[in-house]
């Protein structure tokens, strides 16, 4: 699968009391690097909103495992890949490591969502197009050719 | 001058490693406790939207003065009220008590804006509304006289 | 099961530029709404780091699913209670109320922590004790009882 | 002044219903950029809690001025620098940049804190050490060098 990373470094106001991260920061994490990772693949806002009527990508379920406490200061490697294509929905796996630990894995199962044709003001889940999946598999190939 | 209150509990995930409140966190309540007191006024996100085309109250500037450290648990008090109108700007008070302690003082320096008639992704702002101002102006005289 | 309810109003800064939740806040206040929950149940943070020398209450696991978006100015009712005690674990179950929709529903396993004896800077997961769980049963059973 | 230098590209989660940023969040940029700033100079959390007894740089005011709107995906840089050293405090100021456009200007007056010696749990102000304001001097004196 084609795999995009971001590189996080906690912050001060990223932890808790507890001098760990605050958890719900994981989830922030994620947002951020889902998008990150359709960039990667050529699908920035511009062109997902402009080309594909994209108006946003809502969740429908998210959720973590975290294995390992990270600190203020951890230097972290996110590394995102979609791992299902399932219709309108998709899921994105992340996993975050520091160094070579893994410290965190997360899923988001996430809707291809335009605007609905009657109500502009809701969105209205489509099945994500055929060129997009293509795109992915074929950076996932010239990858695994490298 | 017409005041509204906001209760706030200090969370656990608005503390930092030092124990105490990330201070962003003061203008996130403070943004909170804007609107509040708006609605406090009669003027509900939907009266200020629906009647008076308001689109936004955006910041010009925002400062604030930490008096007393406060803690996780700490339960505090936010004394907000309109201290100057001036044309589209308006500057919005608010006092951070626990019990008799001032904790912390902010303003905030806003804009009534409206959509822009030529840009509609933009903002204009626009001179506040009299009737607005003598609403609050008679809030503040039904309090002096209780 | 001895249930909590914490009343969310969600505010302008928790959404997001589709007009809707920004989703990780969601987990923020499944973490407020578990220690709303120890609190109602007497086990207020001074009883559990003073009586139990609990010094946390570290996530393992946290998901969530989505069902219908929520918007600022809505007004919430999140329902918490534990689903499962399990030795060192529990699992804390959050359902999040618009009216009588059900708009989300969460879940945190998290573990009873303490200092570590030889590393005060760490925590150490021990069984949660009888205690504590025999007052949420009472809870539960006065509750069913009303 | 020695300036340092934080790349920020505007995060979804950062922006409000309005499209634009949530103005709190600036003020979370300024606290990382504040330790970004340290850091350059040589003095990173290592070096500041173990060699200077620092336990933290708490805020006595914060301010900032709001020049243009900043929306999601812009890339910014925040320039940081220490404009007065005064005993126990210091200012330091943020200016946000958007290519060659000044987008917003902060300032923070922080004090150089340690424990307070008979009560750890509280900080206490003390005098920059004349070491630090030099490395600062110096640093500054080699960029206008350059």
């Amino acid at each position: 699968m084609h795999t995009s990373v971001m590189n996080v470094t906690v912050a001060f106001g990223e932890c808790d009391p507890a001098g760990i991260i605050y958890y719900p920061n994981y989830f922030d994490w994620f947002d951020r690097a889902s998008w990150a990772l359709f960039e990667s693949a050529g699908f920035s806002w511009e062109v997902l909103s402009n080309d594909y009527e994209v108006a946003g990508m809502p969740l429908v379920d998210a959720g973590a495992t975290f294995i390992r406490a990270v600190r203020w200061r951890d230097k972290l490697a996110i590394h995102s890949r979609v791992t299902r294509w399932n219709g309108k929905r998709f899921e994105v796996e992340h996993l975050v490591h520091r160094g070579d630990t893994l410290c965190a894995r997360g899923t988001e199962m996430r809707v291809w969502a335009t605007r609905h044709p009657d109500y502009p003001e809701r969105l209205k889940g489509r099945a994500v197009p055929a060129d997009v999946i293509a795109r992915f598999d074929e950076l996932a190939k010239e990858a695994a050719e490298t």
